[in-house]
């Protein structure tokens, strides 16, 4: 039988995990680092994994755990080798916005009895590709099955004490700031929509490719295959001194919901830790969003308000981060980023239209469960 | 509307989140222990878990990871107390089996977008029970939306390296030991399998139960509640020592599967660090496994074969280990135990039956996948 037609059941989870260690060990991961000094003892199917790292009481150990579903999380048309690869970029990217260093990723595989065994290569493949691009060994899990993919990773990493990025700490005034443009994953996800429900997607589409093809691309590519900021959380943690204020956050259900919870976590913290009424809020401004004329006339074409996509869909992945003021310009010249609005004294969060109209921004982000 | 008619898509991700903090907050998770000096500076629902942790070169960052899912793990009459349970165990005994102290507990949940309230609610309180009995904090986690429940833990810890219980090592002439009586679980599963699908069972269970209703009550609750083998992972972790040779693995896919295991992750091992060919084996005893007369006769009522049961079913989370002759009375004072059988020169993994026949075993145990 072709490989192409094997099932994964021929071969049963005793065998795919001794697979998963085969095509883990043709891949770079396990070269010393400048990042980890690591030897793995164990291999990936041992009751446990061993590994060697170095924590003190000047470090945290950091820890993420998120799960993808198929039916949640994977287009129809994110290829197995995406899925593997997201489901690596979703854990890294918790352990990015702590300005972690990566130690290792435990893969647990949940799949269909009858998926191809081409399918279930090209998935850990795409884990493999992921754990070289971000340095972190896959360093354990398990295969089990079920009535679809389902991939849970956990990412393991350390960071130290006094740089560690938390979401609250902020100050009136200090500058809001985003890593990367929003939005393009999902003006993606909105395509890729189109082109499988709308018998006139081929028209839709040639139409908004004339306008610009590379947004058209860009979009499809963030929503199939997100990457983590991984060098960028490491630069505001590099920075993240005595004499600097920085908190960082990855944006994964919106940027509006991320700025609701970023101010939730401050509040949390204050009325742990400080006296009085809490009064911080946020104030971002449309102009000063990075947003190109171009995508705003392919939102407008496809009747959605861009605002909506910048605001309350996610799946960025980039960071939304603030710092004070004084670090500006110094930070400009190791990263490049947009500051898109400030900490303010009021106990709104709010934005600034291209009007003039200052409005409350809705909460509204992507939400499971409801 | 009365709390037991609410589901979990009225609260929604974040609202579910609040509420595993708020319920893991009132259980006594948070004290300091002998085993752990612990601070968790963040609550779950942040980016990710920050743990105080002292690990140095003289010891292993320990971690595992494994998924429950509620068409292949959760038989009928399990509770969701039960689940939740369940998904803390099955990962603290790949802990146990290395001998390793406990850190940290990370909880990822997808549940139906209809799950009662209630139900998830007792979820949540088998996860922190659990996590209270086996003093492993619940540090961080996920809740998503899914066609059926679906629990994947991840437990963190870490052990000495020279104290660490690996799979491999043992020498010939070394004792073959369990922690405590196997075929319990898989009875249960049997009884759970008839009591839901035959119409006779009233019949069939009041005949079984009239020759030893403690072993069926037992039977049950080994299949609905395991648990795992803490502190006799722990004790075996103490005693491995210098003078001492100790091996482990926790038995979950049958006996029989983790006899080859050993044997298998042993020749690894052997190949990579000795000269010459492997010649190590197992033997066992069939007038050594400890199986009382009462759960024979009732195995045969059922037309089940008790060895079936012992070797090939598995979910026991038993500790399977191997000790050095010398250590067998010195252990027995600090542990109960049961030897049944010894590491042999020859290649095979063997039984030696009641009636003196000997008969390889068949490594047939449970398999996802096949």
């Amino acid at each position: 039988m072709k490989s192409s037609q094997m099932k994964v059941s021929q071969l049963g989870e005793k065998q795919l995990i001794e697979r998963i260690i085969q095509k883990s060990k043709s891949c770079s991961i396990y070269k010393p680092s400048d990042f980890n000094d690591f030897d793995i003892k164990t291999s990936i199917g041992d009751d446990s994994a061993l590994t060697n790292v170095n924590i003190d009481s000047n470090s945290y150990l950091v820890s993420s755990s998120d799960m993808l579903i198929q039916s949640s999380h994977f287009p129809k048309a994110m290829t197995h080798f995406q899925m593997g690869y997201k489901s690596v970029v979703v854990n890294v990217s918790d352990l990015a916005s702590m300005g972690a260093d990566n130690i290792g990723f435990l893969l647990n595989l949940a799949i269909p009895k009858d998926t191809l065994l081409d399918d279930f290569d090209e998935l850990i493949c795409g884990v493999i590709q992921a754990c070289d691009n971000y340095n972190i060994p896959l360093i354990g899990g398990d295969t089990n099955e079920a009535n679809e993919i389902i991939i849970s990773g956990t990412a393991i990493g350390k960071v130290d004490k006094e740089r560690a990025l938390m979401k609250y700490g902020f100050e009136t005034g200090d500058l809001l700031c985003i890593s990367g443009e929003l939005a393009y994953a999902a003006l993606g996800f909105e395509l890729l929509k189109i082109m499988e429900e709308n018998p006139k997607s081929k028209e839709i589409i040639d139409k908004i490719k004339s306008i610009d093809s590379t947004i058209i691309d860009l979009a499809i590519l963030k929503a199939l295959k997100p990457e983590a900021k991984y060098e960028e959380g490491h630069i505001l943690r590099d920075y993240n001194t005595n004499n600097n204020r920085i908190t960082a956050t990855d944006i994964t259900d919106g940027l509006a919901s991320e700025l609701y919870e970023i101010i939730s976590s401050d509040k949390k913290y204050h009325q742990l830790n400080k006296e009085g009424q809490y009064t911080k809020g946020i104030r971002i401004y449309e102009d000063k969003l990075p947003v190109e004329d171009e995508f705003k006339e392919i939102a407008n074409i496809l009747g959605i308000d861009y605002l909506d996509l910048f605001l309350h869909v996610g799946e960025d992945f980039e960071l939304l981060f603030t710092i004070n003021k004084e670090l500006e310009e110094e930070l400009s010249s190791d990263m490049n980023y947009y500051i898109i609005g400030e900490i303010t004294e009021g106990n709104t969060v709010e934005i600034v239209l291209s009007n003039g109209d200052i409005q409350k921004i809705s909460s509204r982000g992507y939400e499971h469960l409801k």
